[in-house]
């Protein structure tokens, strides 16, 4: 057990660990602030989460790099819904002094594993003891050069998409806080599905193509789950929305999972969060564009889940035409990430 | 007792308090990320600090009001001492969920009254619950339309000098946290100090005007003490420093509150921190016209303490040319704000 580092050992440590990124940085961390510079035209994004231990993460089974790693991707996740470029970072850190040795360098190690590959340089920060567990609060700074992509943009009669799968976050989250792994699931099943709740990989290259490409028409991220996200989008937008629930994308690991803990699928998938996916709404001749697109630039796959309406309301339909009704979102540590009923 | 309110809820507060502020704000509170427009050609500085329960506040003392103003107030200062303007925050609480009905509101009340005081306007926040106390974190984003003032301009024979008044913060903690007010302090006096501590008032307008004015080479906020603070400009200086410690400022109220405590005030007006005042170096020959343009602009006294000096370290002297040891600087709850030794 050794003394929590000075804010100089922190300084050298993400220094170290950054390596000479300074793009747009005029003046970094050592100041009262730092001093940045836009690309000419730009417009400045800028959003910040918080991540509180025992709410968001438990360190049972979160370790510091994971701690560093989302307190990143949740971030990166809100700049690549604007469709934007993420730039500078700003992180504030309170843990307990009497934190084991290399762990506030661990965390600053997972933080830097992923801002780096985006480019992102740490400038600012602040550090503080706790009394209670650990908390991280990271502002991310980006550069919008094309209008941003808003939640209000959608209209009826739009298509209604989503990248990647959902509802691993949300099985990851089930199997790491079972008491022990369910029988029956392979190694790569668990680390899928586990690996998707503690370093989700937020979709930063996706949505700066998206913000790019012609006929998106609102974008927003996947941080609660589409039955709580999804109604911020249709109600920013004074519109609906109507889903197809059997074309939600779910991962095999997820079903594996939920079958295995007895639970359904479709309740993480829509109900669950922290997937960090993109939900957009673009132009029905546009879907099959964007799909090759995407799966052109990084492989990820777009799924078209329904369509914008022009009643208010958002509805979940089965095969049969039927609708059904989902969970209204997550609840962290509500333990059962959500529920549908036919 | 209540439920902590919504984000629905808050973000309707902070509407309501804030009316309709919302200069170069393309897309504030409500989205995935701001959208913000800097003036042409401005440059972006941006900070970010973080005020723990039971670290830097007590709520024994510290209402959530106060611990608002505050958390704008530490920010807003470090923006003053780059000599930038103040416009957009992202402001992240995390608060027990049992916490009392408006609790959460009085926050942003009083966090609302010093952003709105300085026209900076909250764009965007996250909320969460806490297992433990309050947590509060803002950034604060600004911009400077001239060379931002740096911590590395101070050169040997530039003068230093501080604005206001040292010490009344740590005198206004040594008070709160006493168990009862020392006899024979009148109220004016407690309130003098303890409002120094509780509701810091940044130099935004003087730190603004200093930016812009000829011969300002090196300027920085007082977060942590003249003891630990000066140090840190003269090591990015790559300089030294001599300061007259009878030339210290020190308030009446804060002799009153040593005297009646049995410490030293000046080792509250150099060990102490929280004072927020502007520490600056400048060309000799500038002093005067900077001194009397702060008296002009807002009253605010200038104090010339001392010089840099070309040799590294900080040295103190007496009246009669002895160097004198002060305190390092101030430690949180350390309970003596620090000490100095003949």
């Amino acid at each position: 057990m050794t003394e929590r580092p000075s804010e100089a050992d922190i300084i050298r440590t993400i220094t170290r660990l950054a390596g000479g990124r300074r793009r747009g940085v005029r003046v970094g961390i050592g100041d009262d602030c730092a001093v940045l510079e836009l690309a000419a035209g730009a417009r400045l994004v800028a959003t910040t989460d918080l991540l509180v231990e025992d709410v968001h993460f438990r360190r049972r089974y979160a370790s510091p790099s994971d701690i560093g790693w989302k307190a990143f991707a949740v971030n990166l996740s809100d700049i690549a819904a604007m469709g934007a470029t993420p730039r500078w970072a700003l992180v504030a850190l309170a843990c307990p002094e009497d934190g084991r040795a290399g762990e506030v360098e661990a965390f600053y190690e997972g933080a830097l594993a992923l801002a780096s590959a985006h480019d992102v340089a740490i400038v600012g920060g602040d550090t503080s003891a706790s009394s209670a567990g650990w908390m991280v609060n990271v502002t991310l700074l980006g550069e919008a050069t094309a209008a941003p992509i808003l939640r209000s943009g959608a209209r009826p009669g739009d298509v209604l998409a989503v990248t990647g799968l959902l509802g691993r976050a949300a099985a990851g989250l089930a199997i790491l806080q079972a008491p022990a792994p369910p029988h029956g699931l392979g190694a790569g099943t668990l680390a899928e599905v586990t690996g998707a709740h503690l370093r989700p990989r937020p979709r930063v290259v996706e949505g700066q193509w998206l913000g790019h490409a012609d006929g998106v028409t609102a974008m927003m991220d996947l941080s609660d789950g589409l039955a709580t996200d999804l109604p911020r989008l249709a109600a920013a937008s004074g519109a609906g929305a109507r889903v197809e629930v059997g074309r939600v994308p779910v991962h095999e690991a997820t079903r594996a999972c939920a079958h295995a803990l007895g639970v359904d699928a479709l309740a993480w998938a829509t109900g669950g969060g922290e997937d960090y996916e993109l939900l957009l709404a673009c132009a029905p001749d546009s879907v099959e564009r964007l799909a090759k697109g995407l799966a052109a630039l990084t492989g990820a796959r777009l799924t078209a889940i329904g369509e914008v309406t022009s009643t208010p309301g958002v509805r979940y339909m089965d095969g049969r035409g039927h609708e059904v009704d989902v969970a209204p979102g997550f609840e962290h540590f509500a333990g059962r990430g959500g529920r549908a009923r036919a």
